[in-house]
């Protein structure tokens, strides 16, 4: 099982780099992650915010495989339990090589795009920073894989 | 307005302290927060769940002053919007001088504690680390003031 994390710019934070790394090095031993990294649109500043979501979400493509399922994390998703969004995760597994999950510019998507997407998934109601949010994303890959290999993680921490 | 977060045991990872005090730090021109950490339970090992549970209820009761609004962090709770969350705090604030927000330890709550509480919120239906939360929910706050306040922070990050 593969995965692949797609997101706009690099994370700006020394503490959100650490804390993504924590979890990729834990996750190793589950599953191969990728992180791709969209580098920012130029000239971002003279576009309008359509226009900016459109350029993303072309460069975001550029990334996509035909067989990956692509998952988007977008406040219209689902916000599924930990336990269920494991098992979707192992359902999805059976089919495709490799989940493509895609956490947007602060502005988000298109419908377009979410139309075009597989699935999208909501981490929360509420809105979290597009940075945080990939420390956050990745603890929950990791608890996901903990449930589906009976590890003590998810009850424990 | 003063924002009390309680919490069980010290945060153990050194790139989630930089995010707490990233948020701290942040949020010093619309409130006071104040970090109170209960320390381990003794012995914990040779109680059961419940008894742990009950114990860290007591010991978080010890750090409580009966004017506050006793917010616990619970699954159970309401998962609202970011800015419907912002106008809850806002409405608070008229009759409190102080939210209490409690995380709980591993095993949360119990239902007694639940039903004393003024009120319960759902970061997610996902569980995230109990040590995670911290961040997250310091991020909440901050973007809940931001909100209050019409700062750019919540449609831009």
């Amino acid at each position: 099982m593969k995965i692949k994390l797609i997101q706009i710019q690099d994370t700006n934070e020394k503490y959100l780099k650490e804390g993504i790394n924590e979890y990729l090095k834990r996750l190793k031993k589950y599953c191969k992650v990728d992180i791709i990294t969209i580098k920012p649109i130029k000239n971002a500043k003279h576009l309008s915010i359509e226009e900016l979501k459109n350029k993303e979400i072309q460069a975001i493509k550029t990334k996509l495989d035909s067989r990956d399922y692509v998952y988007l994390l977008d406040e219209r998703g689902q916000n599924p339990k930990s336990i269920d969004f494991a098992q979707k995760i192992e359902k999805i597994s059976i089919n495709h090589p490799c989940i493509a999950f895609v956490i947007g510019g602060a502005y988000g998507f298109n419908d377009a795009f979410r139309k075009e997407a597989n699935d999208l998934l909501s981490l929360s109601k509420m809105t979290f920073s597009h940075q945080l949010i990939r420390v956050i994303f990745l603890e929950q890959i990791y608890r996901a894989f903990s449930i589906l290999n009976g590890d003590p993680y998810h009850n424990e921490d």
